[in-house]
């Protein structure tokens, strides 16, 4: 295990109980810990064997968060297109702070209000890795991975309804970008590509 | 049959004799006539019954044009993303001019290069009536509809490889453009489009 | 922003009091305001900050009308065929009206039944803009296409079971339709179909 | 085997000299013969060993017709949309003859051009059994299935391009078809669609 | 509408209230009336303006028998794989019943135990139309198809689960069936394919 | 490696002296050799450094049968739909052949035709393990799969066309199998099949 | 029925009044009985008319041994990759042992942390049949099949989300193993790969 | 343009003399060129405009190098599961290595024989970012992806047949890798498999 790699459990599909059960086994090392696809009551369940954990209720997370983390030296943008792609740009975000990334944010910048994204260029060339969050059309990776020359981290995401067939359109724009440096992750895991963007970003010190 | 709106003959799957014995007996009355996907071999065939016929190679289109236009006011603008999807861009653009339309061209502007569409804002702007061409992700025309207020037809292309699944990915993304007026045809169906633009804009007189 | 369109927010995946705070916050301007994918608490909601809100149930959508609309010339009409696409009909319909059109609507006219739509055949043809709303094989739009001349906005609907695997059946069907100028918007996008004909629409002054 | 059930050879895939050999072997008894997807060389082949054999060039298909075929009463209607439809329909057609059927033809008649088809109302409600044949979006299947009342084979075909996904646009639409009495064959299964029309009309007496 | 065809109410995506109003309105004249999709809450609502109404929970069917029916010659064998699959093949039956036809059903001989349907291979070949209903793999039609010499209706069904997405297994074995004369319906349509095999019946006189 | 698996080539893709040189190499050591997919062209190429090599034309391979088998006392029996089926079913038995088992075979007897299969009912339940291959819409695994109690190989096969979409409809039927004891390979894998009924029968000892 | 094969019920879709009766009428003769996909409810219907009927939760079966089993010679093995896909692994493993064989389990083993799997390279080998059940990607199976000379039954599981489609990546991923000795079954279908396994064991006396 | 980034052209679908005159266009300037999907004639087309051009016939890559690289610190290695792979896998490493990396190569090490794969450990944990090229199952991502902590760019292949569905069974399998630090590319996309491989690695100075 890296130095600033969490424990990680995926709580979708376990019980409270479960989940406890498997933090407090994990309490017992002094590593940081990431509960993702977490509810309430998980969270709940999860403070009782350990009193310091936080719940990120847009991200669905919980961080326990104990060993001092090492900051790595460039910074992760994470960017998303509609309101209702925040839970995934958060799950990304929240990961790669606890992997030890100062994280930045710009949401709500999707490709049909260009003047949105362009006005924080800045920010996007600024960044050493990028997250692209986008449901719908999913064009923003593309747009995205055109303005910056630093590795772009597309996340399709379900938004969306009809002929999005669950995040497929999303997922196969990002897969057909012709921008350069864009890899994809699948469909909502914004844990997944806010690991990539920690492990990519271990380099820049 | 409305005043600009040619003869049309669809060549895909009929042999040059088929072709140059419809095309003969169209053309006995005065109207405008036009072929679409239609090779070397059909145009020659075409001439032979119609000398005053002229072939698009590049829009597979052969155009009979004797009937004197009566011309739209608007400007219809097709716009495309790469050289691979000129084809489609060229088959909406001559289908459109047949049929009474002054038509622009701003062509290899895709979303991998904003700087080349944003360059053009005024000419996006100016447009009655706007078909988008686009291949592999198709995001060109969620940000094109984005730009501007008038109609935008959007065409995906089947260009590209891999999961573009023949142009489905364009497809997708083209049908979940979050952007404002935008309406979709079928792939690669360029003629379908310039006949829809073609349509709208004989509003604008 | 063009003088008749409205503010919109699409109110699917939002919470009642995240809509309530959305409409505060606009109806500071003095603008229009459309909320689609209403739910009754949705308008209850937004009541509470904007006591003028009408609710269309059948259509869930909520409309702010402050601002007196400025009426297009041309009449857009709403066609369709099953008695389970009306939400998307009507969706389409008050989109229009919002944007400052005459709308007319034409329902329970499918094509197993054709003497139904061709008793409307005046109707059908007075029409500037035409949207057509289909569920199940869609097969409404290819023949409304081919009786009338002006531009057909085709919506396929998730109604049905089945092949129909929730609109895909009608969505193909309409994107190959072979009549003259039909454009497609995505399966169930009621709004953006009439959007994009009050936008077509605006031309017919 | 029923009467008028001729031997079946499909000849896909199958060498002209495997062809022949089977053909001989069938020969040897009394039976009628009927050789589908074949191509002109399997036709000579097939003539060295049964000098009779007649070839329908369109419907790719060899008749050997030497039992007299004793005639069913009703009439057999096979109606097709377009051009590129006539090779499947004539398929239909030439079955439903070999097995002793009355076969009366409807062809380009797609739902595009609505008065084409109403032209033919008495022809189409005298029909004992009818077969419609469309590609593309396949919506005439309704229509007719909508205008009889007598069963309606709805055969798809692969005509088209683009999101007719080789014929699964006008398979998914004939499916979903809310006309009553409609049953359904495989893509461009004109064969299977005149044996099926033939043991309706087997009643016909 | 023929001698023995009833009125027919889609119940799914209706109200009980709104299933009433449109019983209410049909009962004014003398017609049979057939419910399909009807809850028992359907039921009930109906019963109120229609006391005769009967009820058959397995179908998810309401019947109004007040015309006597014309009873057809011929006999409609309704056959089915598996106990999930009964819903649909009553459905069927029932359909077919109220259409006037003497209806026998031969349920639970699914391929798996080919020795259960070789026993009633008497029946099979007496029926004049069959209706044969089966989830999963589907294969019962074409096991069927090549038993008998008269029309199958398939009716694939959506029972079953994983690869079998939802009826598509079960469809494309239909469609692909190599046995003479098996036509197909949407998945779980045992109302279309009852109403088919009536059609087809009503020539056995 | 076992006794009696055979040094394999897969010659899809490669060159005739690419495969000559893979040969060359493999025949150093005194090992048996198997390749698939090869053409005549490959087998020539083989020749030059391998005379003793033998082709089988139709199931595309070439054996190089040297070290003398250990005999699997079990037999496998290899059952095939229909003549189009018959290379995949050839790969399947050569390969079980060359890795040391009696192999039987039984052709040509489709579920359309029940008897042909049935009777052969003793050599289906003699078999120790069956490779059952069938294309369009695959139920012969099932049938065969219901009447024998030791392990069946389904092999789905690309022989069709339409919805049999490149055998997606025998492989679905396939793994929606109800019969007890059905694993499935991929579409075409005669070799796959041959494989593990080899490796399964190497118990029966 | 052969000495080990249980009478089987398949409990999904069916109320706990109807699985009872089938239990109790099956528990008149002295068979041993599987009752899979069974709620605690149906296990409590069950114990009503079979007392010593045991309920295993996390396989959702219920198992009736009465019948003293005679124990196969070698073991199945069972593997798994994730802990959601426990209630497959175990589905399969109750379905062996019922049909009377030792079987051991290896669980928690998938292919993203290989030091896992290769710790138990010996259980591995030992084992006669192995049954590898995996979601997500479905790498497992082909790893395992490269480690072992015996057969492998596949079980793809639907545990995932986004791009999984609810099993078909671990589906595909399994069909195309260039492992030697891979057969699969249906998504999900624990109970198929125990009882393939077991009758493959059936030949280890 | 960064320092290392070539001018890139891709060939598909340009004709030789077109490409020629790009290249003899670019090559105007002091940048380096990388032609990618290039054919022999291509090759031959370019040495006329650019004599120093170099020609990978694997990777189907021309190379025209003539600006001194700077050479990142990192290693880039390219790993690959079969032969068929290798122009996929000499695209990704001839990309990289013109972008100014030190590429190694490990191929033919899928995952069916893991000792290949195993015995290069050092390799693989040395690298600075990986790149893993499989078609198939395309399962060799994930395991790599679980035995090394630094990025993995994952290409799959179109490398297959039947299922694979031209690459789509590699695809989700990878997009749906457990393993930590995986992103995805098109299928077959070597080149942006180098591209982005070479975009993280000059952060490693
Ligand atoms: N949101 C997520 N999406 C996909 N994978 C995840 C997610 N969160 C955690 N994981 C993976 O799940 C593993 C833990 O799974 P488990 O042992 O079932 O709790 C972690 O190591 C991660 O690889
Ligand atoms: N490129 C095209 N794509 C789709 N439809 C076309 C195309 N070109 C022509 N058509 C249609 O084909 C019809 C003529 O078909 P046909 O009578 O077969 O020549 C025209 O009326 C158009 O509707
Ligand atoms: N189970 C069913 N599946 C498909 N279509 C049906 C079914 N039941 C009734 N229908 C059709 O639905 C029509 C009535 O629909 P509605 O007017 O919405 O009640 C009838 O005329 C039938 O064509
Ligand atoms: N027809 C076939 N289908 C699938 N896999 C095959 C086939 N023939 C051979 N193989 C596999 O291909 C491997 C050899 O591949 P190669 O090294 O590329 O020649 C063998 O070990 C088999 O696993
Ligand atoms: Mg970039
Ligand atoms: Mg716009
Ligand atoms: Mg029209
Ligand atoms: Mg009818
Ligand atoms: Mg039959
Ligand atoms: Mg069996
Ligand atoms: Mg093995
Ligand atoms: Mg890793």
């Amino acid at each position: 295990l890296r130095q600033n790699h969490p424990e990680v459990i995926f709580c979708q599909g376990k019980t409270p109980q479960q989940i406890k059960e498997i933090v407090g086994y994990l309490a017992k090392n002094s590593n940081n810990i990431l509960a993702s696809r977490a509810s309430l009551e998980a969270y709940e369940a999860i403070k009782e064997v350990c009193p310091e954990a936080e719940y990120h209720a847009l991200a669905r997370m919980v961080v326990v968060n104990r060993k001092p983390l090492q900051l790595n030296k460039g910074t992760i943008l994470v960017v998303s297109a509609g309101t209702a792609d925040l839970p995934v740009a958060e799950e990304a975000a929240i990961t790669a702070e606890i992997m030890g990334n100062r994280v930045e944010r710009l949401y709500d910048v999707g490709v049909a209000g260009l003047h949105r994204l362009l006005a924080h260029l800045d920010k996007l060339r600024k960044a050493n890795v990028l997250v692209v969050v986008a449901g719908m059309e999913g064009a923003l990776a593309s747009v995205v991975g055109g303005l910056v020359s630093r590795p772009v981290i597309a996340v399709p995401t379900s938004v969306g309804y009809g002929a999005n067939f669950h995040g497929l359109s999303a997922l196969l724009c990002m897969l057909n970008s012709c921008a350069a440096g864009v890899g994809v992750v699948n469909i909502d895991n914004g844990f997944g590509a806010g690991r990539l963007a920690a492990i990519i970003n271990e380099d820049a010190r």
